[in-house]
């Protein structure tokens, strides 16, 4: 098949709208979940432009387009998508709805995919379109789809039923508990849209988006503690009917749209960060109220049951023994001067796969050599591809998706021979103090995550330097491996979740870092349980962390002279342990590198 | 005279109220400025019930009358006001608003004074009592005001010139600065009706306040630079008239609601937290369009520019020595067990007099002995005097208005004979650690107050415990003791400002603490101000504290155990200053007192 040109692709999109009577179109990296990993069907803007980043939007005008997307993605984009065709704008700087009020005609009529857009999105936007008296039109049918010739067709992979042994509490305890909370809060139902609350209500899990084990869904959770379910029946098996049981009735995810406007008279709680403007539609168009709340699953599921603890303990476990043997292959393989980033992320993979409840990882490794390293958010493919050079930093952050728990480690090492400069020892040694910082950070009930922030920073501060990310996200069991509510970030930052109280049972990442424009890029990242702490003579109720992540950190780039008394008590204390979890799984000359890894400093 | 009994008040209150067709009344503590601190003349609430806290409202009905108090005043306001007469409610539990929809008949006119209440006070309520069919009506004239016979008349104490040289600009440059806002933003006008902004802008001070330093008047200033001063007759000298010039108006104070309807036409500035409702609705009544955002004059009288840093040196200087004189009369005077919490704090009044630009203490000495020192806001009176007892822990916090400077420091002191008890020792170094972190904290340009607020608390965490208040507030040039807008507080606290970003010139005071409820308490106080820090290779620019307090940290109470190579540093870098700061104004035993107090630990 001729492969399409971007430029005759929007042509064929033009040629749409204007059949449409529209003026123009808004095309968004989103799916009909607001996911943040979407499916290939649904990657409407990558087709139409080339843009690999998994953030950013496209607004098509008759005469004009531009691309609009932020500080990560701002070289990406010049790289990836033609500036003949798309003028590059960054946001915050400048929002769609700006440059539509400032580039479309008086009275213009813009489309946009209510199944792809928040609520708010929609509001604002129509504002900014109205002071222009222009219109923002809903499509019936997205325009991309009637021409995108070869579109893959949403996954039809069966959903997986996720064991209760896994899960360690069953759907209907689950469902009970949104149904008090629906009738606390005066609601007759709630819209679970989110594809990883549906996994978690309904302890189902898929394979239809890359690395995040869910399957594209619906739930409708009612008061008495009932649900629908709304899947392609081709992916319902006999054993997912009897494990979801007669509460839950399976209905055809066509039907969900449908569903939503019988719906008339009742209220409705739909979570506005995860809902799209179709479904506040959908409900009002039929008689009923709906209410922008929080989804009732968010909280609970962020909190981890001793099950899942478990789990995760078992599955970091694992996933120690395959970085381990990665990281003393790399050891041996990285000086000799043969590797590069697809072929180290390749091996660290073969580790991962040996084990046989491996589904997938749990996002694209980040295998990140020199100057790469320095892209907090970097991926590489096939153009991008820079060899390991030995005597250089190299960085890489992974994860596996386990059935027992998601994974998500960082470690920069040193790539022999040679020594790294002073300034590479001092920059990983403040890392470091950052991230022990947190790890043993004591902390009261309800204090959130941007309190702690500044524990991993403070002796980069010191140093006159900072890193540009949040310092820890949460993560699900056998879920996404970004998950909310809780985070640890900068407090009024552009990330949500740094105001969440933390609380016990909660997993987050621990991942202080530090990036030299086209040098190099350092960061530590373990994962931490929220715990309660033991303190003789406590008043009232203290959080600490327990580590989960056990695998050797690498002590080429540690200056000791600055590191306190304590701060060398936790790494050895840390790696007596990297050792005791890790021995055990591992045999010859990878063992013995571990003995020699996790000597006392 | 007679004195009134309250019950008498609260009668007369109700026949008045009776005649006004009114079936209750709003009593907050609160003036038309909505000032912290009120004169003589506003103190209403304490008239009518006894109560002597500085927070509170009261709401009377016919037939009842409740007063609500924050948890600070949960013990005092039982002591002081009759639950007879006044139900006792607590806020944020039960709001007034709240409390009045529950207990006013339906259809009740509840009474308010416009000139004391917040214009979103007025819409919060006035909404609840319309769910309840009822009405909030601003009343004409207090009618507390109408039968409180001996009612004090406002301050007609002159205002006074607070010349350039004390103030390091003029009035002139801070109008043309507010005026070039006024013109950027599409504001005609900014009406200033906080007391410490009109004396900051003008370059004036008063005394009619008890310990701030300001004159009751209001200003609107135009977007042409110049200004309407209302002011009463009184209070005006022919040097301030001089001062004041052409640009400025001087007008009755009496003429200032007129002047608010005069405005027809004008887009003017309030600031919802300072502008009390009757501003907003006498610009609205003449046909002006009134937006509520900050205060121009915040920012910028903030951030002290080199004059008024150098007048805070100054004065910090000379109340070190102050301090030192008492600290050493106090290890003197203290072990023969004669001395009580107000003969303590009319002797450290007494040095302060010592200088003749002081003019005003900066708010009530907290002068607390064993369980008193568990209270944060503990006041001495006569009926709570406590004697400070040999081998006790005694706090004082105080402060002076000196002419160049506001000062506000706190120390906590053993009284011998004999030594703390190991847990003693522990929470005090524990505060310490804390007061360390805050002082050396390094941090990028940007950072909010709340990032840096768990540095001074991680030490007690660690511990098992915490401290009820916020670790630092801003304070004004020889203005008030509290202002705006940064502070160093906890993150989503019920304090204003700690998303506040600090800026270069900004001082702040570092006053982390214990408290061991009924035992004792602990408190470290001193200022800071908000420095560039020069760091090598630093990527962006980074700042840091200098310390602005010098006076003896008590060594008595320190476990030198559990400092830090880097904080006993701290400890003698700091004292070294302290005697190099203080010894040039000290001699004798004084002197003797401060070197042996200042050597290295």
């Amino acid at each position: 098949m001729l492969m399409q040109t971007h430029e005759a692709r929007l042509a064929a999109l033009r040629t749409e709208l204007e059949k449409r009577g529209l003026d123009g179109f808004v095309v968004p990296i989103s799916d009909e979940h607001m996911s943040e990993y979407i499916g290939g069907y649904a990657q409407r803007l990558a087709w139409l432009t080339g843009f690999g980043g998994s953030a950013g939007t496209v607004v098509v005008l008759k005469d004009k387009a531009a691309i609009f997307v932020d500080g990560r993605y701002t070289v990406q984009v010049r790289e990836q998508v033609d500036g003949k065709l798309f003028e590059y704008q960054s946001v915050p700087a400048t929002s769609p709805a700006k440059w539509l009020s400032e580039n479309a005609p008086e009275g213009a009529r813009i489309g946009y995919d209510a199944w792809l857009h928040s609520k708010g999105w929609v509001d604002a936007t129509s504002d900014a379109l109205r002071r222009h008296r222009g219109e923002l039109v809903a499509v019936d049918g997205n325009p991309i789809d009637a021409v995108w010739a070869d579109r893959p067709e949403p996954s039809l992979a069966p959903a997986i039923v996720h064991d209760d042994a896994l899960s360690g509490r069953s759907s209907a305890d689950k469902r009970a508990e949104v149904a008090d909370w629906l009738k606390a809060e005066g609601y007759d139902a709630a819209v679970i849209s989110a594809l990883d609350s549906v996994a978690w209500l309904l302890n189902i899990r898929g394979s239809d988006v890359e690395r995040t084990p869910v399957a594209l869904s619906y739930v409708i959770a009612h008061a008495d503690g009932t649900a629908d379910l709304f899947i392609a029946q081709e992916k319902v098996t006999p054993e997912l009917t009897q494990h979801l049981g007669n509460a839950v009735t399976i209905r055809p995810r066509s039907a969900f749209e449908g569903a939503l406007g019988e719906m008339n008279g009742q209220t409705v709680a739909v979570d506005p960060s995860y809902g799209v403007a179709a479904i506040y539609q959908a409900l009002e168009a039929g008689g009923a109220k709906a209410v922008a709340t929080r989804d009732p699953t968010i909280l609970p599921r962020a909190v981890k049951n001793p099950v899942e603890q478990q789990g995760q303990r078992d599955a970091q476990a694992r996933d120690g023994a395959a970085i381990a043997k990665f990281l003393h292959w790399l050891s041996v393989e990285g000086p000799k001067g043969q590797l590069d980033e697809l072929s180290v992320a390749a091996q660290l993979r073969k580790f991962r796969d040996e084990s046989d409840i491996l589904r997938d990882l749990s996002f694209d490794t980040i295998s990140a050599a020199g100057p790469h390293a320095a892209l907090p958010h970097y991926r590489v493919d096939e153009d991008s591809n820079l060899p390991i050079a030995p005597g250089s930093i190299f960085l890489c952050d992974s994860g596996g998706q386990y059935i027992d728990g998601t994974t998500d480690i960082t470690r920069t090492v040193w790539i022999g021979p040679g020594e790294p400069s002073a300034e590479e020892k001092d920059r990983f040694t403040r890392v470091l103090k950052g991230h022990i910082a947190i790890d043993r950070a004591v902390f009261p009930e309800g204090t959130p995550g941007g309190a702690l922030d500044s524990f991993a920073r403070q002796f980069l501060w010191a140093g006159g330097v900072d890193y540009a990310h949040g310092t820890g996200h949460g993560v699900g069991s056998f879920l996404m491996v970004h998950e909310g509510p809780q985070r640890i970030a900068k407090v009024g930052g552009a990330q949500a979740g740094s105001d969440q109280p933390l609380m016990a049972g909660m997993i987050l990442s621990n991942e202080p870092g530090y990036y030299k424009e086209g040098a190099y890029g350092i960061r530590i990242e373990n994962l931490v349980l929220v715990v309660e702490k033991d303190i003789a003579n406590a008043e009232g109720t203290f959080f600490g962390f327990e580590t989960l992540t056990f695998a050797p950190i690498d002590r080429t780039l540690v200056d000791t002279s600055l590191l306190t008394s304590d701060e060398i008590e936790w790494w050895n204390a840390y790696h007596a342990k990297v050792r005791a979890i890790l021995a055990p799984q591992l045999s010859g000359d990878v063992l013995a590198w571990l003995e020699h890894a996790c000597q006392p400093l």
